[in-house]
């Protein structure tokens, strides 16, 4: 059993790549992923589970169908299931995501965006 | 739908009382939950549950059955379920919780210290 903490910034030093969440731990069938941003995501739905994000760094814009949520460092957001949504940032952004394992990036919509699943620090 | 983000420093402004989570946030049927520690909680632990702490101020010491886990400030520990723990802190330190819906503080071993449960900031 690992008996040492999760340091985020020292998680965050491990890599540059941009719209491609790392995995650095699980929580039952949940994982916890590190993700930075950049410009703009796509347009995409998860169908089956909500999805939360908590900015760790920087200024998170996410588009919804009738308004937009703008967050930064130390909030939180959870988007619905089946809600269309759409993630940008003007700079570098450093989000936390929590869904179920097996959450693809884009959700319903796929294309260049999508990167791969289950990558672990 | 809420189309605002969760500020946890603006939650945490909202009550003083130490041991007792609030919940902020649901992602499918889990919980977001926010507590205010200081001194020593009990042993105890979640048959059914792995449990994450993500620490926002503050030292947080997690006692486990054979290593200490220390966490500061933007880090995170996941204590496996079925392990027990014993969560303490000399300062008071202010921790977000992930867990499922219906998780009793105490888990196992009940006691003063069982907070009400799924109480809402």
């Amino acid at each position: 059993m690992m008996n040492t903490p999760i340091n985020f910034i020292e998680k965050l030093s491990k890599f540059q790549d941009q719209w491609s969440p790392k995995v650095i731990a699980e929580l039952n069938d949940y994982q916890f992923k590190l993700v930075k941003v950049q410009g703009e995501f796509v347009w995409h739905e998860h169908a089956e589970t909500d999805e939360a994000f908590i900015v760790l760094a920087g200024r998170l814009k996410i588009e919804l169908p009738e308004s937009t949520v703008e967050l930064t460092a130390g909030e939180l957001y959870v988007v619905p299931r089946g809600i269309q949504h759409k993630p940008s940032a003007e700079q570098e952004c450093h989000v936390l995501v929590i869904e179920p394992r097996g959450v693809v990036n884009t959700g319903n919509i796929g294309g260049d965006m999508t990167a791969p699943n289950d990558v672990w620090l």
